[in-house]
């Protein structure tokens, strides 16, 4: 890290202090991406909030207005003015303070009513107060978790606050090549499914895209992205963009602190919490089965702290020559693509990371509009199969349904904690309510209430139906009294009257659906439904390819042979991923189009058909990029 | 480098001890490749020879026997006995001692006759003396260069005994990673020609294959390969590996050295040498012009020290997991292509470095058996060419020279100094010594003497037919008496009688060619010969494209404009590169085949349509590798 003051940011501070010395500006932190400008009269900031616009522009950089501590009102003069500044009706349920950041933590039921309209009554808590006001939504249904991270980041002020300024002045530190290019290398995901990493280098700067496991191996080698090679540095690396909270796209990240990383980790909110919540739950696990922990909660707990979240096309410094910024996926809450911008326009590139490029009940399409693009990162699970349409699968699933619990059967359907569960669950209890299925228990394992309050603490993220519902109407389908929450594997339930289950996880391999599936595999009346990704090695995918019997390792390492006798039935229509006409579209609309096209995240024939398809006349792309499909360790030079 | 011996060194030595304890061991040094046995009782190795080989096959180690100290001849005695040994014809000329690594150098007129029939003499050198015989040839013209790089390897015998020592230490390293990767990343001379420099990367090791810079730019980020990534960190790199002297291949070393690189270099004798002459007259050149050099001569003597030298179809380990054997490439004296054996055969590398598959007057074709080959890196400078073939080449040269002389002109052939300029030499001597060209007197520029000495001192890796008339008949051609050698510019040359001139550079882009060139182009009487590849930018590429008038910058910076009324020829037949056909030929013939082809060393265009013409069915080359066609900064994993 450079410790002197590069000339960039000395450019900055003379920039900002000529331009608002009128505001007293008693210092000036580079926090994060953030600049923030801690002023004794902040009194004045609203004022001259349209000059505070034009510096950053000038700058383009993002500049917050603090008050100077010396200032500040007193706390609980503080708390007073917001209880009466904030209506009632916004139910607010906690306020903390930050010193070292200036900032009044408010946590409310409605945070729309503490915001104000246009950010009125915000503004005037910092007039008022001279705190900055940061408001967070209390989801309706309590959360251990959320209550956990806010618990955590807020005790832990005067680390975060060191550690953003620390990022700060790397961030913003001297530009030291004249040669200029861009090289990305494939680290895990490539030629499979994975184990996502991608490292985009330039002269100046190392990211990392994504750095997840591979969920479907157990140990060895290929469980990890290759982080162990010269070209990557945890000491070099100015930042980790994490996509959205899968393990594949996310599970390496508390790895990377425990071996020494100590940079930020930038992805949305909804992201930071899932992924936190996924990985305490994993070491709970572990710590069950008795297995050692591959990490520690003391890695989780430096992950949050040195996790940035951003909004949706919110754009930020994240090295002195690239900024990040994300756009909505359309995969999972939370899921994002990255747009990166480097140098003044030299190279923009767009990762996808996991998409779903058609609405869903849950989200809305992922992005397919950007600034510029000059290198799209595609990933092409589906690049073979094309996916039945969404009244098809819809109908589909009704008559499955219908049909097992008609004969007395129960149906089983392996979900993902977090994804393609709530919207099951959404569809379930939607075609419960119109009597489309017949009346029977829903039974929903997992972390279902966890991921549900986090849901609910997001819902601008969801699409405008479910956001509605959750906002203004009574009818929270993810509380719908429907679901019936189960804590693990019930034999009574395997083996009782005819229902449907909820289970984890989605590939069958671990969690509660394999006790599930080992109960009712044997028995013709019930069925199975598939309704997301089987990974190549899981037992998800030998059972959905029709094997039987199938291999199942017990805990006590024991084989056992099941045979399986249920129905099985793959219903693709509701994947968080694109399928190969949504891939194919997403090529023909993006915009601006890119001159190359990278594909990831797709087994070695997805990704080699895919590539010869769009190459070809038949793929109607209607343009003609440079198609790679780089294989682990490969690199190519974009720019 | 690790302090503690290896677990694998350690299974060696004991090997050895256990093996060889009959001969008194008193130490066992690991000597850059070689393993170095000091034994108390070296007159018992002869008598045990089959018992070291069979230790040396055993181990796939290269072993020497060495005397203790202790017991070898006083050395006034030891050159009596060599006196008395060898015989008179022989002509000594010189007798030097390493007490360090145990030799004695004898540099002969005719160095055979040292060695003996079948080495017999040199054995018995080694019985009566206990000091190792290392025998090199006295060339009949004596060589200021090849003087000095004795000289000086022969006063620093400490030093160089040291860091054999630690060159050994480091090849006989242990294996630490279980994982297996070999990964080719781009660094120059990809999609162009110039700065050749590939790395070939292991989880254990890392080589740079040939390290150039590129002639045709005069500075600037271009002129480098791109040595300054993470990827490339000088300390770890284990060895250099050089195929050939021109300096697009090997003006980057004494920089590496500069920039702190200490390991080796490796390559063949005739490499070594011209090598340091180049580099050694670049520097002298710089000062003559007031420019200051780009490293000094420190950085050329250390280069010296630091190389090892290897001979065609020699197999040596060069990294704990790599093993290098040098063939024979037909571009220039001493051009090798490199082949690395890489692991326990998991992958087989072949790099062509520049090669001529046909034979020529000075050398013979290239080689294309190797014992295996998965990945063929391969140079594509003539990849859209053909050219004509010898026989024609040789008439339209007679021809042109004859027309030339006839109208009263003179005939300007730029030349490189090593290369093209003796194959020409070669050539218009026979012609004119069997009357086929007019009487005319021939000039020669450039650094003719030195490097003819370099050509009489190595004579075995030359054609047969060199080889004969330089061993047994008094007609060597490169001192026949119909050259005369010019110190440089000479304008009553360039405006005189009827003449032939052989000036350096080949490409016009310096030396006294271009003095020439500019004095002789206005007349249309004279004519201009190219013969060898132009690059693109330089003046000879555009005298050639038949560009009229040409700019020149002269030393003071005065841009003059030249008109070329000069007749402009080009016979591509000479050159020393393989052209179309003999590139598909190799492709035809390489045993075995290989499953991956990387072209390099070629424009894009060259490369991009020799590519296109392989993979078609015309390419006609019978079976379908991979062919690749990184560009600089692609990384390729091959394995």
């Amino acid at each position: 890290m450079n410790k002197l003051a590069s000339s960039n940011r000395i450019r900055i501070i003379s920039t900002i202090y000529e331009g608002l010395k009128e505001l007293e500006i008693s210092r000036i932190e580079f926090e994060g991406p953030e600049i923030a400008i801690y002023v004794k009269k902040p009194a004045m900031a609203q004022e001259k909030i349209d000059l505070v616009r034009k510096i950053a522009k000038e700058l383009k950089k993002r500049l917050v207005i603090k008050a100077d501590p010396s200032v500040r009102k007193d706390k609980d003069e503080t708390k007073e003015i917001i209880k009466n500044e904030v209506p009632q009706e916004a139910q607010i349920s906690d306020i903390k303070f930050d010193d070292d950041l200036g900032e009044v933590l408010i946590k409310a039921k409605k945070p729309g009513l503490v915001i104000g309209k246009g950010g009125s009554i915000q503004q005037r808590i910092f007039s008022d107060t001279f705190w900055r006001a940061v408001i967070i939504r209390e989801p309706p249904i309590r959360s251990r978790i959320l209550d956990n991270i806010m618990e955590h980041l807020y005790s832990e002020t005067e680390y975060r606050s060191d550690i953003l300024h620390s990022f700060g002045e790397r961030i913003h530190r001297e530009l030291l090549f004249k040669d200029r290019y861009v090289r990305i290398t494939a680290l895990g995901g490539f030629m499979e499914v994975g184990r996502s990493a991608v490292l985009v280098e330039t002269p100046e700067s190392k990211v990392l895209l994504d750095v997840g496991l591979n969920p479907s191996v157990n140990g060895g080698e290929k469980l990890f992205p290759k982080l162990d090679i010269d070209q990557v540095d945890l000491e070099d690396i100015d930042a980790v963009v994490i996509t959205h909270a899968h393990m594949d796209h996310s599970g390496m990240i508390p790895y990377l602190f425990k071996y020494g990383y100590e940079g930020p980790v930038y992805t949305t909110s909804p992201t930071r919490d899932i992924m936190a919540l996924m990985q305490l739950d994993g070491l709970d696990i572990a710590e069950k089965e008795g297995r050692p922990g591959p990490y520690s909660a003391k890695e989780v707990r430096k992950e949050l702290l040195h996790t940035i979240t951003l909004d949706y096309e919110e754009v930020t410094d994240i090295a002195p020559d690239i900024r990040l910024t994300f756009y909505n996926a359309g995969h999972i809450l939370g899921s994002a693509m990255a747009h990166l911008h480097i140098g003044d326009g030299t190279h923009n590139i767009v990762y996808s990371g996991d998409f779903k490029y058609a609405r869903t009940r849950l989200l809305d399409r992922a992005n397919s509009d950007f600034p510029k693009v000059d290198t799209l990162i595609m990933e092409t699970t589906y690049g073979v199969q094309e996916q039945s349409n969404r009244e098809e699968s819809e109908a589909q699933l009704m008559n499955v349904i219908n049909n097992t619990l008609s004969r007395g059967g129960r149906v089983l359907i392996p979900v993902l904690a977090v994804g393609r569960g709530q919207e099951i669950m959404l569809i379930i209890n939607y075609m419960m309510k119109n009597k489309m299925i017949q009346q029977a228990p829903i039974y929903v394992t997992g972390l279902v209430d966890e991921v549900t309050a986090i849901h609910n603490a997001y819902p601008e993220m969801l699409s405008r139906e479910v956001r509605e519902e959750i906002l203004y109407k009574d009818e929270n389908p993810f509380t719908s009294e429907l679901f019936k929450r189960i804590d693990g594997f019930k034999e009574d339930i395997a083996t009782g009257e005819p229902s449907i289950i909820l289970a984890t996880s989605g590939m069958l391999n671990g969690g509660p659906a394999v006790e599930f599936f080992k109960t009712m595999a044997p028995d013709p009346k019930n069925t199975i439904i598939f309704v997301s990704y089987q990974a190549q090695g899981t037992l998800g995918r030998k059972v959905r390819d029709g094997q039987s019997p199938v291999s199942i390792i017990n805990r006590d390492g024991r084989v056992e042979n099941i045979e399986v006798r249920m129905e099985r039935k793959v219903i693709d229509g509701f994947s968080g991923h694109s399928d190969r006409n949504q891939l194919v579209s997403f090529l023909r609309n993006i915009n601006p189009r890119p001159r190359n096209v990278i594909l990831n995240h797709g087994e070695a024939e997805s990704i080699s058909r895919f590539s010869s398809f769009i190459r070809s006349d038949r793929g109607r792309i209607g343009y003609r990029p440079n198609v790679y499909t780089p294989s682990i360790l490969d690199s190519l030079r974009v720019a």
